[in-house]
């Protein structure tokens, strides 16, 4: 049996699953714009809205969605893993509370075992952008119900596979 | 000289000018889906993201910018109006507070007045989605520093136009 500790979330740890969404403003920005005379700073195209896999019949477009999410009940047992295989998925919390972030790396064909699991947790200014075809659990809140924007894809084909988890792993319940 | 006062934005009223974008989460969506276990409440594809016009070179794609905004200091003398001929642009409040919509219908080649205006404030659970081509002001927020998440447009082309206000137009100093 497995029991699953979270590390900080940062770009780096971070970067063979998707994007990490510097959601805090500030000046480290690689494209940083003063507009509105003066009154804004846009922080410019935050990250790769990936859409280019196409499904049966080849129609696709980004969208925005709201998650409304409440909390995951701990200890909580892992048992199935999901990925998207035509879109990357992003999660832009509209508060500035953490969030947990699982996510596993994986050979097709190879069942997934503990050892492919990472688990993250936000710093409570931060978002996040999986790649497409990155393997996470579903979305992980804890404390209280929580609001997110979320950007995927509508269109043709098929967009959800899912994998069961080979052995024990637990989420236990900890202080967050 | 004109005073704008600022009526609750709903969609009715804005349906001119863009999309209103409800936050607030609920059983009012036109597509409400509950996922995850029965955890999550998705409110799926809540706004238009039209990038379908192209600029020279004909290179389009929606992006998310995130918008770090200081209040506008009231009174505010309005003297420009701007859109964006080739996107929408929405604005999607990482908090729960109010902010002010100001908008203008106009006929091309046909000078800005007042009377073509019309200022909104949401209720803070509100995001809205300019239509292309809509005529607005920059962001307006009020008494903090604000941050927004912004879906619009990178790509060939000038997404920028700006009309200056033919006549003497205020938003005064007002508690919203």
């Amino acid at each position: 049996m497995t029991e699953l500790i979270a590390q900080p979330l940062t770009a780096t740890a971070f970067s063979t699953f998707g994007e990490v969404i510097d959601l805090q403003g500030g000046l480290d920005y690689a494209q940083r714009m003063v507009i509105n005379d003066g009154l804004t700073e846009r922080f410019h195209d935050l990250f790769t809205i990936d859409i280019s896999a196409q499904g049966a019949g080849g129609t696709a477009r980004p969208i925005v969605s709201l998650f409304q999410t409440k909390p995951l009940p701990l200890p909580h047992r892992v048992r199935v893993m999901e990925r998207h295989p035509l879109s990357s998925q992003a999660f832009l919390p509209l508060d500035d509370l953490p969030f947990l972030v699982l996510v596993a790396t994986a050979t097709d064909g190879v069942p997934m075992t503990a050892t492919a699991l990472s688990l993250f947790i936000t710093n409570g200014r931060q978002g996040i952008n999986f790649y497409r075809n990155t393997w996470h659990h579903f979305q992980i809140v804890l404390g209280k119900t929580r609001r997110f924007m979320v950007v995927d894809r509508a269109g043709s084909g098929e967009n959800l596979q899912q994998t069961e988890l080979q052995d024990e792993v637990w989420i236990p319940a900890a202080e967050y």
